[in-house]
């Protein structure tokens, strides 16, 4: 029986604001507006590859939640569960976004307190959502956002995963929305509800303060909770415009390690989402492929090697795009530079 | 003996951000990121002329808060009396506005709420604020915001009117901020401190309910309370993009009333900020001509006009180009178009 | 029963390229790419205004028909019925743009000839499409471009007449396209199809050959042809910069004429597309009020007016947008210029 | 016998640097790069109507005055007496422009003291191009300009009146380079060469000291020089955006004036240049229709008038969209606004 | 005895539409208009170097017909052998480009088909046009276009060859317009009339099914046909960012090779058109050189990687900077950054 | 005893234009207007960090001079010893800068001569002003102007040492200002007066003519002059893109050399002021940490390096962000790529 969706993800759907070029946010007089977070990078990388998909939330009914809302289908992502507020506090999150150049990194100012997303209620959305869906994926951001969001995305877990609803986390820590300390009490305690669980082998050791190799982490979390498959991004800096990237995924029940060459010395345009790409190519990976989680790596990897080369939160390679860089990646020898 | 300030004024300094020409911000992707704020345009535009000026305000002590301040120094506004929050809480207000066109009206998107100058405290000054400027100017959109921001106020005006300071206010009544009551309740309680007062004929009708003529009710004002100068500006709106501007003042020692041909066919580019700049005008020519209300008219009127030529909420005129507004206005014959 | 569209329509897709401002074809270095056509601009202006609408067409399966299709969903249109050419001949029909200023004109340059939309085939689409709307909607454009799309258009018009579905008509005169000859026979064989049909009082005399005042021209279609109702709309040109604009609509059942006091000194942003946001309008008006002429010729007047103060083919107003639009419209006395 | 010219101009080339749309000089972060000037304006805007043309002049030999060859090449007007300054003092003239609106004027700074065209001689250039052409244009503006500008171009005036050369004139008065006196002064010196003398009426009156009718004003000219054509323009500027504009012209020969009625309600996108264009197609009127001042006053109108609605010092009409305006002005009753 | 021109080439003017920096097609609503073809880059390269060129084609009569023409007289190429297509199917043709960063490699959609070159007709022409050049080239492309196009472009090399002109012919394989084996039959079938032949080793292997090393390759060329001089690009793609850039050419005659050390690291904005400009700078050596195959190969490797510096197809560089490239190319030691 | 400025600098304030992006000179219709010039980066960057700063130039009074001095103001450079030039003459000096891209280098177009700092004069200034700083900066540059602007150099030098002011300079050489030998024979003649002397090794050799280990010429100048500290930048070009930097101080007191490990790989997005961003560093440095050489050095050179990464002449980074740089180029191990 074919669901409505394959995936719908929840989370805050934020304003990017950030400066043309290499131009300062302390100086800058034009501010190019682009649509960003976490889940909705998720959704949106995925249904431009082939998924059906959706965003839950909760936007100010006003011009810039309008402008938001047009953004998520020009993705091709569902607005059918993004609920809005009237309210008098309505407001969009926005994160200002500054690009890096060596020795000078990235930067990032915040001002996503009070947003709208923090009046979501599990009252705004019909009980139909919860089994309409094969997968609920959402991340730890969306935990540590404040007013009643971390109840409700508790509360939704539950009801997605009584209904038999694949459920996705990605840890996704942010030291300036909680501490370590914070992350780990409130993810433990919704981990018996994940079933593909994506943290970083970082956070891994710093935030759940795990030892030991990186294989022997990630076979413990599967140890600890009823987890079906973990996920690890490795990602080397080489400059803030030049990186590597490559993963590695454990199967519990095939008691399995799958991975493969990382993508080298990538051209970071925007390493914003690159993760979230990672995601949204792994779960069609293994949703569309039965589980295979060679191929979830390889689409998770492929899909976020290309972000980076993309400005903006938001992937837009469709499938036939992402099929061409894993050729690429996969074939040695004389390739052309170009297709013409 | 000199005073370091001609005028200091207290308001919201905001981020003004809008889509370039006439698209719509349900649709655009690049914002122009300006600086405003009634206040600190009054300030901008009156040091632009050559008063010695300064803002009182709080901002993020972040890179929106660092734009801002660069912004304000661009004006030639002073500095020394912004203060900084470094609170988890801190952020800047935003307005986006959208220019209009006929039969569509320009539109705003207010995102104030919680900005730092809420947190703004009468003790993060130092006492001698009090005493270093002719003149302190505030306006009802500052009354009207929350946090200790009214208290703040109001505890600024009476320490300014004890130093002897002249003290100018703006009803400049925002529907969005509070009602005609609370306007009314509120600024009646801090008229007995105002010196120059001034208030357009809808809101004095609308807001403080005076019935009969213009002028009987800007009488009205300095009979009930110890106000020595009332102004009032009068728009004619033929479109969003052509306005005719004037104004009348009523100087209560000389019991006698001010006015001009009013400025017909304006070309307008940007309507944001021009009440601001009369303000700006007035008080220049009212305090470099030792009161002369006519000067102030003709001042205020002038800088007014030619303020909607000008995109942004802070005027760019210089006194040479005002000097040459009004003298334009005032020759009739021909005159050249362009001088070269 | 409901439907799962209010609106279905059929039609070209084409990129629109224009420089930017004033600037002119034969030397900008920059054009603003955008999507219209005619029938798109209907669906997406209806959309907007809250009916379920689609577009029928056929693009390139390349990056210029996914960025069409894109936009398509930002409009809220939904793109089930849009199929994709991947033949080698497969390409978007583009139109480039120029704005004019007295004394010249807006000009334009087409480049359709042999676009994917030629290749359109009846059988591209599934039967239940005809059956899965309440209303469908083409114009003279199509009916006059090449390759199969006459005969497609045709065959669906008749099928979509057969499941019961209300059939709109634009006559929409292309002069670049087709003679007035050729468009007077071909038209006249579908007519007997339409129930609403939209044709100029111009285009009434010129193509048509009609004669008497434009209320006879109107009644004469319903008498010749089985059309419910007839409307016309009135543009008066001060300039390219200034319209006049309003309308007048003939009811057959009623025998009665619905009309209302144009709307004057249009600011004109950009005037192509506000013929289609008037048939946006007027559908909306009419399909959501139950047939009442008054309505759609309310919504069609204002729907059409605001669109010029936009640029681009598409509409973006939504429905709170053009019911202020009415409001002032219809209300005399002082208004606001801007609500703040 | 044909001429490898029709035209040759002389006169300076500079870059004309301006802020973007309404943005001041004060503050733009952005110039917009045109090239103009008086003579090449008229160079440029005859040769797109269809008459063969060139500039004489000297730029630095560095990468701007490479962009202004460039520039100058793109309006195919022949670089082939355009000579190069290797100098240390090399420098292209500046002008730096700003659009008004009204109560706003436009705002010119001018940088061009020193540039490389001071340094131009009659040596520089080949004794052949003399008799290249069929007619010879510069301006007083060429006159007024330092070094040894105005020794060169009387003595090149000469030789090409030698040559039988056609000598037109247009006094194009700047009070920012010289006196009202000095021009008199200088022009009347140059007067008895002049063939086809282009002066305004209110030069005519203020630098000339003539009294009178515009008429008798005009054929005074003639009596006192033996002058063929005498030619006025008429603007009347109802704001910096709309003005309107006509001309009448007397032939001696003929003892005639001519005229038509004026372009009303021009919108004003940028009016520099719009005298240039007027005498642009005066010339290509007058001399493609063997001296027909009547279509000579037609074209200039016509180019002048269009002029007006492009953005730069230089017009980009060709023939054929100028013989359109034409034709449109022409023209009484209904006439489509854009054609498609 | 001088010729009128030095190079004439032959083939299609296209507009190369892209999206600005690393923005994608499926998503920008800017496209920067270029314009562009393998041959024009060419004629433009070598122009700038100080040849005299000129580019044989037909555009379309239409503003943007004009726009190339425009362009093409900015980079100094002479437009008298450009002609018009004003048929109703006249048309430009197009292509869009997208920048890479890797993974992601430039892409390219065409979009040609149907354009006027394929109108191109060697009645068109005047018969003096074959005698009035030193050197002829066209490439591959141009033989594989449709309509009049092969069969023109055959006929005109023949008269060329008659006139004793230099035919240069560059293989410039495109595989979305041919196969290797229709390109390898049509090519064999001019080879007899060319006497410099430019191609690629990969496509000397894949297209001409050469085999050995390269050397052998070029010289069997010349034993096969009686061509005269063979040259080789070679190129290696570090990244879409970073490539080096060297050659090797063949002279019959004089039995030997020529080359000299690559570039090394390019950085790559822009790659398209890099190997025109090889040739440009290839036939500028050659023919101001005396047939100096050395100076041909210094001139065309440093014209190559000079152009991977400049946005758009056309090279912009003059011989001041291509002596300065050869010059620090040749330099050992410590250089200046920067010259200032 | 606190002195109103910690640094006043001299020297002229140009506008440098550049096309955006990669656009070359020769054909970009666009130029970024920004402000720059040796002493101003170095007030400007020293300022951002913490000095008290002043500019001491002379500028036009018209539209340019008041843009430079709103961006001086921008800056938080102090404009009271900024003097107005309102002669006929009056005119900002410019600079045309274009980026560069292996091979080609970045270009640089003069247009200085003439500027209004030629009409400098040490009677413009009161005489509290040498009197009023800690420290004075100037640089060669300044010296090789024409005017009066040498004779005012050396008359301010002495006054700002009789007052006690600690005087550097940097020697800034500048091959199209003046030659070697001038630059000799004119800086030995003011070395008596300098305190602290930037010079790097490459001029020390090839215009000081000095030889031995760059140890040995630094010390050379303070035994033959009375200089404490001699400071020399270090860079490594690997491409106009890449570059690494680093320096050496030596302290003649202590006779001591202070250095540090280089930063490597830099991303050059704008060299142009890296040089003087290192002098505000080590500056800010020197005066705050009491003359400790090893805190100028890791000030300047993080100041220096960071600049690289940041577009136009002028730093913009505060000591939050130079701490930072400091911080990661002193930490070894992993380190987070982004702070959010």
């Amino acid at each position: 029986m074919t669901k409505e969706y394959d995936l719908l993800t929840l989370g805050e759907v934020m304003l990017r604001l950030s400066p043309p070029g290499n131009e300062r946010l302390v100086r800058s007089q034009i501010l190019e507006n682009r649509v960003g977070g976490a889940e909705l990078n998720v959704a949106g990388g995925a249904s431009l590859l082939g998924l059906k998909t959706g965003i839950i939330t909760k936007l100010p009914e006003n011009d810039l939640g309008k402008y938001a809302r047009n953004t998520i289908r020009f993705s091709r992502v569902s607005d059918r569960y993004l609920v809005y507020d009237n309210s008098p506090e309505a407001r969009i999150g926005i994160y200002y976004f500054e690009y890096g150049a060596h020795p000078r990194k990235p930067g990032v100012v915040y001002d996503r307190k009070y947003s709208s997303v923090n009046r979501i209620d599990i009252d705004d959305f019909p009980n139909e959502m919860f089994s309409s869906t094969r997968c609920f994926l959402t991340t730890g951001i969306t935990l540590a956002l404040g007013g009643r969001v971390r109840e409700t995305t508790i509360e939704m877990m539950k009801r997605f995963k009584e209904q038999g609803v694949l459920v996705a986390f990605d840890v996704n820590f942010r030291g300036n929305l909680w501490t370590g300390f914070q992350a780990k009490e409130c993810i433990e305690s919704i981990l018996p509800m994940v079933d593909i669980f994506f943290c970083s082998e970082d956070t891994a050791r710093l935030t759940f303060l795990k030892e030991g190799t990186v294989e022997n982490i990630m076979k413990s979390f599967t140890e600890e909770y009823p987890i079906s498959v973990v996920s690890t991004t490795q990602r080397i800096v080489h400059s803030p415009k030049v990186h590597s990237f490559g993963s590695c995924t454990y199967n519990k029940k095939e008691d399995q390690f799958y991975t493969e060459l990382p993508y080298e010395n990538i051209d970071v345009i925007d390493r914003v989402g690159s993760g979230d790409a990672y995601i949204a190519g792994f779960l069609y990976g293994y949703l569309t492929c039965a589980g295979d989680c060679q191929k979830a790596v390889e689409y998770g990897n492929a899909a976020a090697a290309v972000k980076h080369s993309i400005p903006g939160d938001m992937a837009v390679s469709d499938l036939e795009e992402v099929n061409k860089i894993i050729k690429d990646h996969q074939t040695t020898g004389r390739r052309p530079e170009m297709e013409r």
